[in-house]
């Protein structure tokens, strides 16, 4: 058994009385019932998760896959290939939105190279996973090879465990670096869900009409070329999948497997939950989707995955900055289940303090 | 001059060459143009009202103002009035949602006893400053006189000063606790606004359909009652309002007089903002509308005062607690425009550097 099939085959659906569970316990808080909304929907899931209604995260952590797509050479992308470098480089010197935002809710962030067109220095955030520098162009041929998709995967499981190893996680976010990766996974989204592809295609970092209908023409003439002959997620990975999105699919395998909560970022990230999910549906209720982002397709995308997102703040950055602020309303929804008196707790302080006499 | 007229004189509008400036940073930022969304708006927005490139938010306050309301003799909540007190206490013990959240988001918070109907005894947290002992029931005669009303947001100004002045604020939020306040916000929402009395009127903590149409009932023959003679925004506050919600707008104009920017708790404290902007229109431009509330009537009142909500998580809980988590997201904004690298920052680097060299 591969190592794919061995994490996939620890994941198990959550106990549903956990909910019920839950629920007593939120209807027993000092506030009207149902008054915290998708709070307590969070909250709920949150205990059904940990199996425990005091949920804590004391460790949370965002790994930032990153990988080059040679798809960038049609001209899709606003930027060229060489930024993905130079935003790794920014990563780990602190400088970007990811690194301020991580920092903020108090998360630590993890980059890891996945497949960076260029070589990048060690450096204490980096893990150095390069499967390899940058994917074929998936108009041409395959991005990558079957073995080289079932690599990224096992890679994400490998960064996810070794820094589980280091000293346990507690939630999970996940994010993704990689000019021209919307391309890719426009066309992951449209090969799974069977949705038009001038319908799940956007403007990624902000490109005009011009290169917009260029990149759906791209995607389009790609599944044509590939989708006769696909055959399951990880071969959907290969043909028109990025190095990073694989790994971003691996990490959310095996924290499903270890009950981690996963926290997607955008459009991206959710393309990798596409590919996760295919492999394993159970996975499902380990994942909360951070926000909807300003990129087409990606409601349908979280439609496809059954997800609501939390916040809606027309963020289109990437980098896992959605998954790092919807962490601190995650943290926050398990706080006031784990935290706020119950209606009980209340009396009994009442009771015992005759300050509280006066208000019965 | 009173003391309202007095802190009125002080608010100024924002600058508007401010936003360029800002606008010109954010361009600059290593990220696509645009791409971090509603932060951006935000943070222009800090910038301008902060008069600084480089906002910080090291003290962040929540003032929860709560006051018993008459109108609650005519069972228009789920909740008895004896409620409005058991909750200050429970804000006191620490117990309550918005304890949890004010914790969760680095705020401190400050209880205010507007006008509970019963005494409550002295704690660190509660400012003592009763008006009166519960407003008078709006279906019969003026909630409070035009003197209490005065007094209502002089003390509001009071509390604000007391806390700046032993330790600068930088942002505030505001909330709200008393039973049967939205009946009261429902009214003020509709005297101010024009709109009808079944459009604004909602379900507060959650009534059914009978209380919900008693409601309506109420807040229609309230303003049928008082409409004819109204004069003004403290005239309004008087006849329909409550002491919680004069203690909110005066809370409001202090802050605005101090350049400090204010988040909106939910549907309550937008209506004390109705009644601070009929005050002084220009200090809009210091507030932000923390979240879009289940409540019916919210929406209204925010499109009236031109507010964007920045969640949208289903709460109807009150007490600051929407404030508490948009703070968050405020404070985010404020980071991200102080503190991510500029293209110019990274090529600096780069150039000294010799590791980056291999990325340009």
């Amino acid at each position: 058994m591969g190592k794919i099939d061995e994490v996939v085959s620890k994941i198990v659906s959550v106990r549903l009385e956990m909910f019920t569970e839950a629920q007593k316990r939120l209807d027993n808080l000092t506030k009207p019932q149902g008054s915290l909304g998708k709070l307590e929907d969070i909250a709920k899931r949150l205990v059904a998760i940990k199996e425990n209604l005091n949920p804590s995260f004391g460790r949370k952590v965002i790994f930032v896959f990153a990988g080059d797509h040679g798809v960038a050479e049609e001209g899709v992308s606003a930027y060229p290939k060489e930024v993905t470098c130079q935003m790794v480089y920014n990563f780990l010197k602190g400088g970007a939105a990811i690194n301020v935002l991580t920092e903020h809710v108090g998360a630590e962030v993890v980059i890891v190279d996945m497949g960076v067109a260029e070589d990048i220095e060690p450096h204490p955030l980096l893990k150095m996973k390069k499967v390899g520098y940058g994917t074929k162009n998936m108009l041409k041929e395959k991005a990558m090879t079957k073995e080289e998709a079932i690599q990224c995967v096992e890679v994400g499981i490998e960064v996810f465990e070794e820094e589980y190893k280091k000293n346990p996680v507690d939630m999970v976010g996940v994010g993704d670096m990689g000019i021209a990766n919307t391309t890719s996974s426009s066309a992951i989204l449209a090969a799974i869900s069977g949705e038009k592809v001038e319908d799940v295609t956007g403007r990624g970092t902000g490109v005009d009409d011009k290169i917009w209908q260029r990149k759906v023409d791209v995607v389009r003439k790609a599944l044509q070329f590939h989708l006769p002959h696909v055959r399951g997620p990880l071969d959907v990975l290969s043909r028109v999948g990025g190095y990073e999105i694989g790994g971003i699919a691996g990490c959310i395998i095996a924290a499903a497997s270890y009950k981690v909560p996963v926290v997607l970022d955008g459009f991206i990230c959710t393309a990798g939950a596409l590919i996760a999910t295919e492999l394993c549906p159970k996975l499902r209720d380990y994942l909360f989707a951070s926000h909807l982002s300003g990129e087409k397709g990606h409601r349908i995308a979280l439609e496809h995955l059954k997800l609501v997102p939390l916040l809606d703040l027309d963020l289109r950055l990437g980098e896992g900055t959605g998954a790092a602020l919807a962490m601190s309303l995650i943290e926050a929804s398990a706080k006031i289940i784990s935290q706020m008196a119950t209606f009980e707790e209340a009396k009994v302080a009442r009771e015992i303090n005759n300050k509280l006499n006066k208000c019965k």
